[in-house]
């Protein structure tokens, strides 16, 4: 490509509603351009990007056996009826009328409309497995859209769905697509992390995210240096501690602590460590019973040093639609307002859950269930019954990795991809079967599979930027290499060379972009640096004299020399590198 | 590609909503699957095509100096209220609320978009001429949608837009489109023609659609087969007679025609041709002036034998604003109802408007304006002023060619790209502007340019099949080429064989597939043959005995016998011819 027959439009600053990096870097350097919140319009620099993404994707999916098909942006209610997400869904799912006053679904994902084509096509156990995927436009209508690519309302994305006879089958497609994601994002050349995932209210029996790293990502991934282990902090388990509970060794007393209502200002006042300190968290469950509604508190309690993760603590039995209780609730079942509360001494008869953690203490503090006091030395079994015990935590740095191989670490990391095991979460209601060896109907087993197209730009950035602008690795940059002759316009000599090493490149199957626009260097290299083409090379007057070209890697900080005549085996070498 | 990884899925009856062939085969080919009215999901067969369909466009766009961009498919209303199309266009624009309440097009076409792309891109006179295009999804809610991809409701279209400084660089950018629609299409390997079509309402210089030559095509196509003279039905111009009109020879006279109120019935009835009759239209033209609305009649006067143009018709001073008059008006000014009326003796005074072929008769017969009367011998001069004369009426077959080249022809065509002079109808509304040589702003003269991309499927086929299926141009087919290897799945010799043949044809970088299913040959044969696949190889046991492959075009009669060694530059012959 000659970047006179190409659109170039780069900003030296970016605009004010840009608030991460990568949206900065995406708008600066005329890849993308606002055409409402969370709406962009791709620019031909950012669709060379997502082309080469989706190039890569394709390949992937195709060579793991998927099948690719095209499925409509603007779908008929009636599926999403059958399943029961035309109601479920909030208004993050967009809704047109049609002219005949018909209701449709502008798509956020086709799991309807594939097993809709799944359930007419397949007839057999013999036409199984499939997968099918496509490439589509997307639409959700995000509450708050922002940064750039990485949350907005249209976007682009790969999703795939598979189907299979059995749980077996649905087992074994799952890890081909878990494969073919880590050849994607490997062939991408991101630093990614594959992690569990929770399933959620979908059930079945996996589910992995895969995530860029970042330091600027949204998402905590806990991970394993010595082993595979990785999960995303929703679904990494806290093991209890190894060591088993100490005996007790204090009486319990009722200790003043004016004020101090965290476990943080009380653990400073009695001069304890903090995770000597419990604290106690009140969650509601409401019933409905022939026709009565009641409630029930439950308190949960946590080392004064842990977070409590909502999405365990939803798994505990009987606490799967808790919310947090008001103060009211909390003085109606405790006796006092929140701040001092504990598990001993309340009101009204409580559901007490420990954490893990909090189960091996002895000698604890928490609340007395009185503003101002405290009780110290507090053992279970003899103070209080032993409590149910659950993990209720988020994991920690240095806490123990659940396959026992050493301590965890955690990195932040943007979610790319999912996969997920769905089982028969759609072919139930969408009455999705085939007939068996035997002639009889049976469920299909599916799983869905998506990548994020146009987020993975936002995530490349993220990960691989400087103060000169965006690091591309070579397979995903708008062009390998740019050819910057310094007075294009002017210099025979430049210009001759500019075209041969074009030419040669470009028969070389090499993506290269000659930019022949006749700006300054300083221009040219500002440009280029910003939009993060990964290689450059100069063609200047006094290096031809001496049969010279200029190479700089992006990442470089100094020039090489490199001879006219090497150049393009020079260039082939640092491609393959 | 083998079969055995792929999704094959044909039908031997159509379903009954398939009204024309080109649905009826892509439904049965497997090629697209209905998912509401309008709206179809483009299976894996029919996918491909579409994908070589693009490929060619954008290859011949980014040829032609286009550069590819991607505006989505969600577009804020407030850029169509400002150049008033969100008002103007009915229902046929698909409108959808987000969750703020904020309204939005499904875009059927991107001219706004671009146009505010462009408004702040595009800063000087030194950044044109540019032309940008995407390939994208489409939405126009069709009141009644139905041919399959011919008159879908969702669709993909190719639109470029070019902007220029001026009206010759338009001109120029225009023709540059122009020589790239006719490379696309000889490309695609179809019979097409352009045709100059009308600019409408829009105005601006030039207009040309591209029809795909079908003998079901909903167009009819004029052209001049000695001259490169073609127009669509609308825009193609009758010329005035080459004979100068007769002199009067018989008397006006008033005939009585009783129950003969049609001019075919009136030419029987007296015995003349049907070229010596003149029929009447009563046209209604509406005026407001000081809040007061006025009406006047029109009567455009046409040869018997000939059709009115309604869009010749609106381009008469006057009549831009026509409609046809109710029966009550034809009595208010004519004083009798349809059936009878002339240009003599109205009851009101009327706007006479002859067509030019109506101007040149002499003796002809017309209504009287008295029921069961016609007036004979009719002469323009001596008993009814001379008219006022334009181009009213439909061209046929053996009219004149504008060009004075000999006679036209028609055929029937479908309209598959439409390129279009806009001047500066957007631009002005949207204030598009460059800076000129001089700094002062100028308003951007633009140019649209679309490609029906899955239209020209239905298109393609409708101009190639035959009873037993689709047969596809090899540069649009599914596959360029099916190997067929009769008993796969058993017979050890010919499996080795399929899989050398279609190893060489792979490496060779032609598009083959091998089927691998095992089916019998009539199933192998008959699904290959609906769905179209140009080229068939048959690897057979008793070929192979032999040393001998069977090839059949999809055209040909009868099988051609091909030494195994000699099959790959065979094949490569034929792809090439």
């Amino acid at each position: 490509m000659r970047a006179s027959r190409f659109f170039i439009s780069t900003l030296k600053e970016a605009p004010s509603e840009a608030e991460i990096v990568s949206h900065k870097l995406m708008m600066r350097a005329g890849m993308i351009k606002r055409l409402g919140s969370g709406i962009y319009t791709y620019m031909p620099m950012g669709l060379r990007v997502i082309r080469k993404v989706e190039a890569i994707v394709r390949e992937e999916m195709n060579r793991a056996g998927a099948i690719e098909l095209l499925m409509p942006v603007v779908q008929p209610a009636e599926l999403w009826q059958e399943t029961g997400r035309w109601d479920k869904m909030g208004p993050e799912l967009m809704r047109v009328k049609d002219r005949h006053g018909r209701d449709f679904a502008i798509q956020p994902t086709s799991e309807e409309v594939v097993t809709d084509v799944v359930r007419t096509e397949i007839k057999s156990y013999r036409q199984l497995p499939v997968n099918f995927y496509h490439i589509q436009t997307k639409f959700r209508d995000e509450r708050r859209p922002r940064f750039g690519l990485m949350r907005g309302r249209e976007f682009t994305m790969k999703d795939a769905y598979s189907f299979d006879r059995d749980a077996e089958g649905l087992q074994r497609s799952y890890q081909v697509m878990f494969d073919a994601y880590v050849n994607i994002f490997t062939r991408f050349g991101l630093q990614f992390r594959a992690v569990a995932a929770d399933n959620g209210a979908i059930g079945g029996s996996g589910s992995h995210e895969f995530h860029v790293i970042a330091d600027t990502g949204e998402d905590a991934l806990v991970y394993c240096p010595n082993s595979d282990y990785a999960a995303n902090m929703e679904a990494a388990e806290a093991v209890a501690p190894a060591v088993p509970r100490a005996a007790a060794a204090q009486p319990m007393t009722k200790t003043p602590t004016p004020g101090k209502a965290r476990c943080e200002d009380v653990a400073k006042l009695l001069g304890v460590p903090l995770t000597q300190t419990v604290k106690s968290l009140v969650l509601m469950v409401e019933k409905e019973e022939d026709g009565k509604v009641t409630k029930q508190a439950w308190l949960l309690l946590l080392r004064g040093d842990h977070e409590l993760n909502e999405v365990k603590a939803a798994k505990v039995p009987g606490l799967a639609n808790f919310r947090f209780a008001s103060e009211a609730e909390i003085v109606e079942w405790f006796g006092t307002p929140p701040g001092y509360l504990g598990p001993i001494g309340t009101k009204k008869p409580i559901s007490v859950v420990a954490d893990r953690t909090v189960a091996a203490m002895s000698d604890f503090i928490c609340g007395a269930n009185e503003v101002d006091f405290h009780l110290t030395g507090v053992n279970w079994g003899r103070d209080l019954p032993e409590p149910a015990v659950f993990d209720l935590r988020n994991v920690v740095e240095g806490d123990a990795s659940p396959d026992g191989k050493g301590a965890l670490a955690i990195q932040r990391g943007i979610e790319v991809g999912h996969v997920f095991q769905l089982g028969t979460r759609y072919s139930e209601d969408m009455k999705a079967t085939f007939l068996d060896e035997n002639g009889k109907p049976q469920l299909l087993q599916m799983g869905c599979y998506g990548i994020g197209i146009t987020r993975i730009l936002g995530a490349a950035i993220e990960q691989n930027f400087d103060e000169r602008g965006i690091i591309w690795p070579a397979s995903l940059a708008p062009f390998e290499i740019v050819l910057c002759p310094m007075g294009y316009d002017r210099n025979e000599a430049v210009r001759a060379e500019a075209d041969r090493l074009y030419g040669e490149l470009t028969a070389a199957g090499i993506d290269v972009i000659l930019d022949d626009r006749g700006e300054r260097p300083g221009v040219m290299f500002a440009d280029w640096e910003l939009i993060g083409v990964p290689h450059r090379i100069v063609i200047g007057d006094r290096g031809l004299k001496e049969g010279k070209l200029e190479y700089q890697g992006r990442r470089d900080t100094e020039a090489t020399a490199v001879a006219m005549g090497d150049a393009v085996a020079f260039v082939k070498a640092k491609l393959a590198a």
